[in-house]
């Protein structure tokens, strides 16, 4: 019988936090792409633009004017998905019927006043600043709501509409689908193992180190065993911590460092301004907070969508939709490409 | 207190097929739309390319050479993602690092030796063959594999690199995660309510009928309560069918009219080729089809992107992939929408 490589026999992988298989195809990687390429990234931003809603000293949709903001800008989302009185639909006539109450609040943060950066081309003071931003935005609005949901989607590609950095934080009376899958799957594991998922995850890969991308004093970042997109990354805290408020000093500084350096390997990668969606997960806030909620372990999902160069995706269509998320290169392949990139970004090295 | 009206207030709806919850925040579709739009479509195909490996007579990778059929065509995909005989993954050494085998074959099928047509452009006739290879397929594959995933990834947007008309066929030695999802789901309910989900569903939107698209003797196509995707809908037989093979004539001829319909309204709405991933979802097939799979109906799901117009989709990125779907109009209006569109192709129409 053969023997078995990863890299040339296609197999299933669980992911153990949010309960679903992954098809690992990496033999697939052989075929020619003869569909769509991506329209190329406009190559310039102006710095400044009066007419940019998130732009200091511009004016937004709703009338209001930004201040003159020098580092980061939280400010309400002029076209919420979540407004924080909507009613209640009232009960279902029927099971297959079911409707419930949503409410919440959607925020917007610009990272920076400049809009032709990036957090990789950002000081890391700069993105130390975010950082503290992210850790005070969970603080203010998960003392009313359980699940604070704070995420980047980067570049035209990832549905952005704006190129000024910024990301967005959504925040709701409920915990969404996969936060309630994550939430189920770590609790089982603590409960069975006796310590939660994502230490021993973390762990495991530190001693396996084949996924591994980049480690720092506080910080790891891997590959999980279980990515679905090609280049799709997990950052962990070394130490156990179950929400962003809880860092210390010493782990934002870290946390600011890291993130720069994974983020110049992504742009590295394809030379490119690498387009992704991110998010931060950790423990449930609002008022249940107080419960115990050890299970958890603070996390960021990077999930970035290129496949073969900065204009070729990954489509995760037909197969992936209808059945089963499904990968053209393994985990292991991706690990090792964008640990061997430099960590010097590639517009900065060019100077 | 404000009355609740799904089309102004944000609100939560449960997806009992699939177990998972989507966020329907209507008044979003007032926002504005800066962000990415798509490349327009390429106009003209030729009808007949004798470089593109799935005409008639064309080579194809593997150097064999297509017949010169006059009907539908299924061959052995050249890059699959599932081959027969990948060997097992071997036991895993940790709970959170578990692999296991995957086996299975990929087709592709085209759909009519022309590759300027579409379904909504072909005649019934010529999609009623296509619903008897999908049916022979099933058959086919499904004396060996347990689960066999008939989908359509139509237009560049959706991943597909060919325009000639085509699907493709993947069976699998396993039941894929959606196909997990959705028999647990559907043995549940009917071990509870003591009836199939979908034919009390399908029962249900009859009498409701705001959802309703389509109806026909034999079919009905309807915007599901819990619809992620803005045009999303479901197409349901009306007598209780387990899988494709079991469908009568007179079934499948109404399939092929009420397909053509549907998809000439799809056409319809912005007046463009209209990209989808579609799929059939039916009962699991090869040694345990003998079993008792009376809770299964046989359906197929249509995923569309567009949102606003031809080249404006809906972009399923941060908050979706980290939290939970989220839509932008309601599925009442959508179906309003496409209920009212014309069954005749706009560009039949011109002539
Ligand atoms: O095999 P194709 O059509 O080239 O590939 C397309 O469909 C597959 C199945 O949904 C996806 O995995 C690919 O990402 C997509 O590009
Ligand atoms: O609010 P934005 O950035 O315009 O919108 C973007 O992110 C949202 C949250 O992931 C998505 O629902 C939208 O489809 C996407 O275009």
């Amino acid at each position: 019988a053969t023997t078995f490589r990863a890299s040339e026999h296609q197999h299933m992988r669980y992911n153990p936090l949010q309960d679903e298989w992954v098809l690992v195809s990496a033999h697939r990687m052989k075929r020619p792409w003869q569909g769509q390429v991506e329209p190329p990234l406009l190559k310039t931003v102006a710095r400044h633009d009066p007419h940019n809603p998130l732009c200091p000293g511009a004016t937004r949709a709703n009338g209001e004017v930004n201040p003159f903001y020098d580092g980061t800008f939280l400010f309400d989302n002029d076209f919420p998905a979540l407004q924080p009185d909507a009613p209640n639909p009232g009960p279902s006539d029927h099971p297959l019927f079911q409707a419930e109450a949503a409410r919440g609040v959607c925020k917007v943060m610009c990272f920076h006043p400049w809009s032709d950066v990036t957090l990789p081309l950002m000081s890391v003071p700069e993105i130390r600043a975010v950082v503290d931003a992210w850790a005070s935005v969970t603080e203010e609005l998960g003392a009313r709501y359980p699940w604070v949901q704070i995420f980047e989607n980067k570049g035209a590609m990832m549905g952005c509409s704006n190129p000024h950095p910024h990301c967005q934080v959504w925040a709701s009376s409920f915990l969404p689908d996969i936060a309630q899958r994550e939430e189920r799957s770590q609790r089982a594991y603590q409960s069975q193992h006796g310590e939660p998922l994502l230490m021993e995850y973390g762990h495991q890969e530190l001693l396996r180190k084949e996924r591994l991308v980049l480690t720092s004093e506080h910080w790891l970042v891997l590959v999980p065993f279980w990515a679905v997109w090609p280049f799709q990354t997990l950052l962990l805290p070394r130490r156990h911590v179950q929400r962003l408020p809880e860092l210390t000093p010493a782990e934002r500084d870290d946390l600011a460092s890291i993130m720069k350096k994974l983020l110049t390997k992504y742009d590295n990668l394809f030379e490119t301004s690498f387009p992704y969606s991110m998010g931060w997960h950790g423990a449930p806030t609002g008022s249940e907070a107080g419960a115990n909620w050890d299970h958890w372990q603070l996390h960021a999902h990077y999930y970035p969508p290129l496949l073969r160069s900065a204009t070729v995706r990954k489509f995760m269509v037909g197969y992936e939709m209808l059945a089963q998320a499904q990968r053209d290169l393994t985990p292991e392949q991706a690990a090792e490409r964008l640990r061997t990139l430099p960590e010097v970004h590639y517009r900065l090295g060019q100077k």
